[in-house]
């Protein structure tokens, strides 16, 4: 749109030759044909930043799990299901990005098998056999070269600890922690409060800012860590 | 709009006084606060027999599960989330209504708990215990007395014969087959391939239709039976 492309005018073009893939969304494990454990991310902080960083100049992939949100202008978008089609997305473009920010809400655990057809009632109970997930932000910690790994944290509690624990475990340049729960904050919602954390101990506390807003502030931070790697 | 309001003008009110109940959507049965089990249902086809019988004058409410499709116009929207929310707001209203048409796509199975917290993954598997949930259709059509009522079976194969299974073990007045898998058919489609089975065991096969015109076959079916019980 006219709106757009005027917005995106007036940001100054700190990215410009820069390549940075968002992941963003919940992702889908088949249980059958119909049926799937997914979780309530909304993709709107990941898209924002997408947005926010092609507004800055740069080339951005956008992996995404399923949401109904329109694509960002200038975005190549690559639509992905479940952790195992995210994962090798990410996997296969690695190499060729300056910066990944995880953003999506990944399943920890599929279900061990996926029934071939629709899995009729029967039982007054049933069980469900889950397994592990590969881990696709530790993996980027192991596999990263100069790219700066940005995570995320969503956590209903002990918020700092969980981040504290992730930044190191998954090696990450900077994991921006949420309290989900909260109205103002999390899923669906177009405000966020969010934490950035960084390896070094420091910690930004800030107040409810639009998603937009959370998006510039990280790319302040992740232009800042490029210009130190060049 | 304008043109809802044209087409809405040009259908016969024969439903005129009637008052309907759709269902429509998936259902989400929470693990914890973050994580559910739902399934591949858009809601659109719901949605289109709501719209299509408020074009030909009912008073239609759609109790409507987590979707992201606009109300239709002139529509009593109530949304809810799990099968026992949607369970409840559609008992309440039952003694109100004419007909219900019950499109959507409800959970078989709950998870036994819901975790208060984010669950943190640990091991490399994990056990999801689930029971299973009321049967909304079932019980639909113990406590029905005047009312029309029409349910979905939306099957992976076997479609005549579950179908047929529950138009008698629900105590069904019809219901429209369909069997998900073809591209044309099913899940976040435009077009349907359905079957209408009735209680005397005629059925009426039809080619892929527009959703909206499955609405109106389906709503012309409906006209009929309430016509007979004046």
């Amino acid at each position: 749109t006219i709106v757009d492309r005027v917005k995106a005018a007036l940001y100054p073009k700190d990215l410009s030759g820069k390549k940075i893939m968002v992941s963003a969304g919940p992702t889908r494990e088949a249980i059958d044909p119909v049926r799937y454990i997914s979780n309530r991310s909304s993709g709107k902080m990941g898209y924002e930043i997408a947005r926010a960083a092609e507004y800055r100049g740069a080339e951005v992939t956008l992996v995404s799990g399923p949401v109904s949100l329109a694509s960002p202008l200038g975005v190549d978008r690559l639509s992905v299901t479940s952790v195992g089609e995210m994962a090798e997305t990410i996997f296969s473009r690695l190499d060729d990005v300056d910066a990944v920010i995880k953003v999506a809400a990944v399943a920890d655990y599929r279900p061990r098998t996926r029934a071939e057809h629709k899995i009729k009632k029967k039982s007054d109970d049933m069980t469900l056999e889950l397994d592990k997930n590969i881990d696709i932000l530790k993996e980027l910690g192991k596999r990263k070269t100069r790219q700066v790994l940005v995570g995320f944290a969503a956590e209903t509690q002990s918020l700092a600890e969980n981040a504290r624990k992730k930044i190191e475990a998954k090696n990450l340049d900077m994991i921006v922690g949420n309290l989900v729960g909260d109205p103002a904050s999390g899923f669906g919602t177009d405000t966020n409060i969010v934490t950035f954390f960084h390896p070094d101990g420091r910690k930004e506390p800030f107040e409810s800012m639009g998603k937009d807003v959370v998006a510039h502030e990280l790319l302040n931070r992740v232009s800042g860590l490029l210009k130190e790697r060049l």
